[in-house]
């Protein structure tokens, strides 16, 4: 059985969402140990697969992630993330604050050999698309990135791509400012001639904001500045579309008779449209699986969560990430460069 | 009468949407002058307001801007932005490829005294929300700011908001991955302080990617690279949505007729969502008004587009501008960082 440490505090919908969507991923055969208040968490006791473990402090959203992290030895996090690199647990999963589950996870599992920076990646829900919604990297680990770095964003998210996601050989494309190799910040241009040169990986060049959500590419490369900006953007449009046509079917009795015939059509769409749905980014880069729930995140976004913890563990995705990391050369090139200590 | 120099070339939709918007503006009692082929151009011969002058040359989209600017001066767009230098019209617009209408406009208009660089301002629209859409501010003419140049383009954009958009007191916001005044780039985080301590500006502080269309901000200042893909995937989550619910209006009967009886209530969110409505976007920090079209404009965007020149022009946008700048001090530090020759 493949056991998950949660963190059992920070969720923005309190104990009663953990609960529920621990329960559910228990109920599918998931081992969880959730690390939180004892109190809160009690309806869990008792509950076949899974393991209270009592954490009495909490990081917050508002605190800053590196210090939080090295002081509060005792937070639920931190106690997750150690679980996992001790081996009690397979991987990690929360959905309290990104920041501190970030650190966390960075601290307890480390980076892969040769990899500078991990990287947050989140599938993109497609509306209408065929296929699986397609991969966006980094989501918001590293506001700042050099070319390098966008090259190693490429392998990770590629053998995430394979390995988890089951797309036999992923398209990887850079996310720019136009189509033309010479488009983008310097970094991007530099990342774009070095990633056209590299083997084992099926390079498509660069596209455009508005093809993020056209299925042009199974993995999508950029900072995590910009891409997460575009991923809120993306969520705050599709919201303030789908409140548009709400309002349009509050507007007249004609419309609103249109808009319950059209419901059960729509259904389809509010499922892609809800955050819940794809249960949160993965920081890639570690020598272990950490799964950053939406902040939001209900029973079902928890539970989805967990299970796309699971899958990772199950298909040995970080195994297959450092062997194509190994092939690529793209780990030789980035030691040269890295400043950092591994 | 005030006249406009129209770029009569490059319109993805052809020298057809161009004739049909002139005849439009010039319907609504503007002047123009028209650069292009003659023969393209021959049904707006004798429209009364409007005058055909011809140009040889074109510049598209696959050619390198600056290069592309400097060597072909018969070519529609450096004719017509030379047109705005040398008097005989009072602004510039073009619905042909972005970058060279930039260079073009940036080379014969010149930058305002003490802007280092000059954005591009749009105004996102905003499905359902009251008062006027948001200016995002620069969705693409510089892929790499410094922290001076966010400060100024606030100043920009926040002076164009109250000029030509009627804000009285424009609210200002960074656009950036947290609320909180670290969170960001270096250039983000400075650029805050910056903003922060500045006097003549109602600064507002950083909002995220998902706040970009909730109308919490009048003017939203970033860099050219992130304003262009936010920008972009705005455009194409709203297309894929808006998609995604016809196809559900045609996935069975009564979905079908759901969708007519809702159809006539979602009319004003298909105008929002239409790039059309807007006309474009307008280079902000140069002596003189230049408007840079939606590349794939109809008819009505490319009036639209003419409409918007009028505007600043009749409300002495750049004269209010330079003004503000000079007030702020935004000018003065600037100077001193400057690197390029004015």
């Amino acid at each position: 059985m493949t056991t998950v440490a949660l963190d059992g505090r920070g969720a923005e919908r309190g104990a009663e969402a953990i609960v529920a969507g621990a329960r559910a991923a228990a109920e599918a055969g998931i081992g969880l140990r959730v690390f939180g208040d004892p109190e809160r968490l009690a309806a869990l006791t008792g509950v076949g697969g899974i393991e209270v473990v009592a954490a009495q402090e909490e990081i917050t959203n508002d605190q800053e992630p590196v210090a939080a992290v090295r002081r509060t030895p005792e937070a639920s996090i931190v106690l997750a993330a150690a679980d996992v690199a001790e081996g009690r647990s397979d991987a990690l999963a929360s959905a309290g604050p990104t920041g501190a589950t970030m650190t966390a996870a960075l601290f307890a599992l480390r980076r892969m050999h040769g990899v500078r920076r991990p990287a947050l990646a989140l599938q993109l829900a497609v509306p209408g698309a065929d296929g699986p919604p397609g991969l966006l990297l980094d989501v918001g680990a590293n506001t700042e990135v050099r070319s390098v770095d966008l090259v190693q964003f490429a392998y990770l998210g590629a053998a995430f791509s394979q390995a988890v996601l089951g797309v036999e050989r992923p398209r990887v494309a850079l996310l720019s400012v136009g189509e033309e190799a010479k488009k983008g910040t310097a970094d991007v241009v530099e990342a774009h001639a070095e990633l056209a040169a590299s083997n084992g990986i099926d390079f498509r060049g660069n596209i455009e904001g508005r093809d993020l959500l056209g299925g042009a590419a199974d993995v999508v490369v950029t900072d995590g500045f910009t891409g997460n900006v575009a991923l809120k953007a993306i969520e705050g449009t599709a919201r303030a579309v789908a409140a548009a046509v709400g309002a349009a079917a509050r507007s007249n009795p004609i419309a609103a008779i249109g808009g319950l015939m059209l419901r059960p059509a729509l259904g389809g769409l509010r499922r892609e449209l809800d955050p819940d749905t794809t249960g949160g980014a993965i920081l890639l880069g570690l020598r272990g699986v950490a799964v950053v729930g939406h902040g939001s995140s209900g029973p079902e976004g928890i539970a989805n969560a967990i299970r796309l913890a699971v899958r990772a563990v199950d298909q040995r995705a970080v195994e297959r990430t450092a062997a194509l990391l190994e092939r690529s050369g793209a780990t030789r090139s980035a030691m040269r460069d890295r400043k950092e200590p591994e």
